[in-house]
């Protein structure tokens, strides 16, 4: 028997922890017998989104594709997670709407003054020096999860507590085996 | 026990019959067990490629795209069936060296005589009369495979003497049951 797939939507802005959570989400799920696949925004962008902007239509655009192949993915039983910034709420609806999978949305909440006081990758500070136009947070909007399925609040919480209460939450949906 | 995904690859002319194939061979793997998705060359270019022209690089991005998927499909133990023409060997033959899965080409061999005659979606009449630029076969070269593993005569046999000799070769490999 092959295991229901689904898709875990990780959204928040650039580093709140989406690809780290689904870097320590993902081996624990497969221990658990899943096939797990990571749709990591970055690798996205290289494989199937090169050339397109940050705009709001181009990122629209991106987050259709991640949506279009994350269904592909979990309709053939695989938890297929993504992590990209997603930031507009009606396109995640629509990704959800067209879902043929369950679609669980994980709000990773951390404000912007955590995740800028960080800048782990340097570009909250690229940003506000005007050197990245269309940067979430900055000079972009996020726009946050009305009813998300989960929430985890990685500026308050240990990384492991967060993990935690995702598998907790997923067990609890009868998607991951306890 | 899942299966082990593959990807099967068809290439071949406009109307040689690629998508037709797909489509009888899909149900017949589903039988035997197989998770099965189908990567058609139009679908794939209204949900990952929107916006890419016929050009020779643009062409070589939306096959590139599709093979990105289908490894992704096949190593998660999806039998991926992708049915774009992919007009060139040398991109073909770079899909094949990065996919993590079994890579079984299948070269759907119509001369250009009898998909013209056919011209089923009326497009060769289109690039006859200089409507479509970049034509495969017209004003767009194809390349057809030196050593593809499977070859299916469409122009000479009937459809289902062209799909049994793909599962049996599909069998003799080890990759459907019998």
């Amino acid at each position: 028997m092959r295991a229901r797939g689904f898709v875990l939507w990780f959204t928040g802005l650039s580093g709140a922890g989406k690809s780290t959570l689904a870097s320590r989400v993902a081996p624990i799920l497969r221990e658990r017998g899943l096939q797990v696949e990571i749709l990591d925004g970055d690798a996205v962008r290289e494989n199937l989104s090169k050339g397109l902007s940050f705009s709001k239509a181009d990122r629209d655009v991106n987050v259709r594709r991640i949506a279009f192949v994350a269904n592909l993915l979990a309709r053939n039983g695989v938890c297929a997670i993504t992590a990209a910034i997603s930031p507009y709420r009606a396109i995640r609806e629509e990704c959800r709407r067209r879902s043929e999978a369950p679609f669980v949305e994980v709000f990773v909440d951390a404000p912007l003054s955590v995740t800028e006081a960080r800048d782990v990758k340097g570009l909250y500070k690229q940003a506000r020096a005007g050197e990245i136009p269309h940067f979430t947070g900055v000079t972009d909007p996020y726009e946050p999860p009305l009813d998300p399925e989960i929430v985890v609040r990685t500026g308050e919480e240990s990384l492991e507590a967060s993990v935690a209460h995702i598998i907790a939450a997923l067990e609890a949906r009868g998607l991951v085996p306890a």
